[in-house]
């Protein structure tokens, strides 16, 4: 689709695709500057990630580009939630691949558009080119957080209490759906598991509670039991996980209850990633007050296992222990 | 090649590739986190700028891939040498080819190590993926600059000077003879020139001269005359260069003394882009001053032009306009 409103080139692509994203923050220049000039906020660090998508590995080529837009500030918003910060602006490196034409591209710019009106961010600069592969995106964003107080993934205490918010397993069973696949289930199931593995919700608004109960938090990326034994290994302690407290959805359960190995199946659900809830671990004194406060922005957090001394991840179903390994599952 | 101390994954690889290039910088919690956390530096502004290197695109596929990340840094670090801002920080994103082994990783690394001990930088994050296209990199650099001093291209005046640093056409000329071209030429001149092609000299040193008496300033990435026109362009006002006074190296000046059409190919020069040197507008009365600082850095100032109120570029050559539209050049 084509249109009389076509830009001309890059250039004018950018002024009429891009810069309405800046929402004429001044630090932008407009975007007709090299780099973005970032004023100092007293009292505050800069929290800085990254996080790069390609067509083909972290979305399917056929997926609306708008809700891919949509998903890459996303899983970026979800890594800032998880270190208690305040979303602030973001950066974008977009190589479009040769056959992406200005359609797609102003999907994509809208998916942006929608997205960071919803969460509070602003594009402050970036760098687009072309690429003879597939369309690759990765994007910096910025967020704030009191000085000093980034909730780390190396702070967690043995004899801490394990905690995540809502369900697990709900964007592994999604990518399923997206293809295709969990045949068995309703079609509002699969609809609904889709729509959580391309629209991950950031769960932002909880920082103050997580800076002041949590010693150690990250977002769930690439899969519960790997993201908590990460917390685990830079914290040089060890993690104990049951299966059984790990808190599933509906559909994750009509699911569940249609495999013939249910151990396996919650071994699943717990390291296929893509969730983009918060994991994080507290003293059990805390654990309370962080589950009222977290209730007061209706999110339900869930105890799942403890920090111990040991060093290494250790993972119980229906009371037996499962053998794992670093980085995925080997199951008994 | 792979060795014994190949990785065993992706962690593996971080820790060992990545997490020395670090240099143990507290902001970057050694690579463990998901984020880095950068302090308030009261009465400096961040500035941060983003690009994008595609293999295929921005280099050629037999390129050492020292040489290529050591050009990522570089033509990030040339944009806060414009910009007037000291080096202090990158992330990456970077999306690593299917066949892209161990011994090409480890030599991306070293490239990137030699880079930033030259130019005072260090890693603070970023995120490594594949493709199953060609190897995408991005970097994201940050710099100080004191608070409100940043060095625009939205500053120049009517009446200003233009002026650019060293010699221009050299990453035009270098990217035709590292494809094996200009055998006219020696080899000595193709070797000095593919050089300048792969590893361009960011004009750092200069920013305190820049941020006293430079009106607006932007690096030579897209090629002089679209630089200066893009400056003019942001300022509201025209510029008038005057390719004669473009200043050319030895290896330029002996590949322009081969050609049929010199006033073409002084277009070519002037065009052709990848100089990663900084073009500038200063007020007349300034311009000694400016260029007496440069000197005191070893480094050549040559005025080629003039700002003007009436918008649009204008170039002259051997005393005659030479026509030309806004992103290239028509001859006539």
């Amino acid at each position: 689709m084509s249109g009389a409103d076509d830009p001309a080139d890059e250039f004018e692509w950018i002024a009429k695709g891009l810069r309405p994203l800046t929402d004429g923050a001044p630090e932008a220049f407009d975007l007709l500057d090299d780099a973005a000039a970032i004023p100092t906020r007293p009292g505050f660090d800069l929290i800085v990630s990254t996080d790069a998508m390609v067509e083909g590995v972290h979305f399917l080529a056929d997926d609306p580009l708008d809700l891919v837009a949509g998903k890459l500030l996303r899983v970026n918003l979800s890594d800032l939630a998880a270190k208690g910060a305040e979303p602030y602006a973001y950066f974008l490196a977009l190589a479009w691949a040769a056959d992406c034409g200005w359609a797609r591209r102003r999907a994509f710019a809208a998916g942006l558009r929608e997205t960071q009106d919803r969460f509070g961010l602003r594009l402050l600069g970036g760098d687009t080119t072309s690429t003879p592969g597939p369309l690759s995106a990765s994007a910096t964003i910025l967020g704030w957080v009191p000085a000093g107080a980034m909730v780390r993934r190396a702070g967690a205490q043995a004899g801490d209490a394990v905690l995540v918010t809502g369900t697990i397993g709900d964007g592994w069973l999604g990518l399923a759906a997206a293809r295709g696949g969990l045949t068995t289930l309703s079609q509002a199931d699969r609809a609904w598991l889709a729509d959580r593995y391309r629209s991950p919700r950031p769960r932002l608004g909880l920082g103050a509670a997580l800076r002041q109960s949590a010693n150690a938090a990250c977002d769930v990326s690439d899969g519960l039991a790997a993201d908590a034994a990460n917390i685990a290994s830079a914290s040089g302690v060890g993690v104990e996980l049951d299966l059984d407290r790990v808190p599933l959805s509906a559909a994750a359960r009509a699911w569940l209850a249609t495999q013939p190995d249910p151990v396996g199946a919650r071994l699943g659900l717990a390291s296929g990633g893509d969730d983009y809830e918060i994991v994080c671990t507290a003293p059990v004194s805390s654990v309370e007050s962080l589950k009222a406060a977290f209730a007061a922005q209706d999110v339900e957090l869930a105890e799942i296992g403890r920090i111990v001394s040991r060093p290494g991840l250790r993972v119980s179903c229906a009371g037996r222990a499962v053998a794992v390994n670093r980085t995925g599952f080997r199951h008994r």
